[in-house]
């Protein structure tokens, strides 16, 4: 997935390159599906076409609150990122592994 | 939640809720979600009576590859702890907000 990404990537102009790399660069906040999508400089179109599924389900997964970890995981894949479950506490945060290595995602 | 694991960890013998003190400051890194109740000084029993299930749905539980996040954040709550869904890039981190409010968990 994170070599399909790249190729799109190396297709959009430059400009566009450069505006999505300085978006990522303050990405330091919380942001929903959609607007990390965009950070990324991708369209519902181009994330649908790495996913292989119509832009339809795109756009309604963006809208979802709750999902299962492997679509998520999917999703976050095909913008070239990788999934982290975290658990935090008052006293420390923990990685969960279980999640580490899903199999095929479960349809949504 | 977060209220009756503090009494929960009140009832805990005082060596108990030490140990358990002690390995929370050196969970830094990764593990599974039994370990991680064992490091917060959890049985499985103690977590099946706050999340009103049986003891062997959270046996089950823990050895699941994949689930609902609403499933996943109400068993991180029942131990004290926050779901954070993260998505990692190269360059840089992002906290996935679709789900900061999730309604009621999925049947898992």
């Amino acid at each position: 997935m994170a070599h399909k990404f790249s190729e799109l990537r190396a297709r959009m102009p430059p400009q566009a390159q450069a505006r999505s790399a300085a978006k990522a660069q303050i990405m330091l906040a919380e942001m929903p599906l959609n607007e990390l999508r965009q950070a990324r400089g991708l369209s519902q179109k181009m994330l649908a076409d790495v996913l292989h599924v119509q832009q339809p389900s795109i756009a309604k997964m963006e809208k979802r609150t709750d999902m299962y970890l492997s679509t998520l995981r999917s999703h976050i894949e095909a913008m070239g990122g990788q999934l982290e479950v975290v658990a935090r506490f008052p006293d420390g945060v923990v990685k969960i592994s279980n999640f580490a290595e899903l199999g095929q995602p479960a349809v949504a």
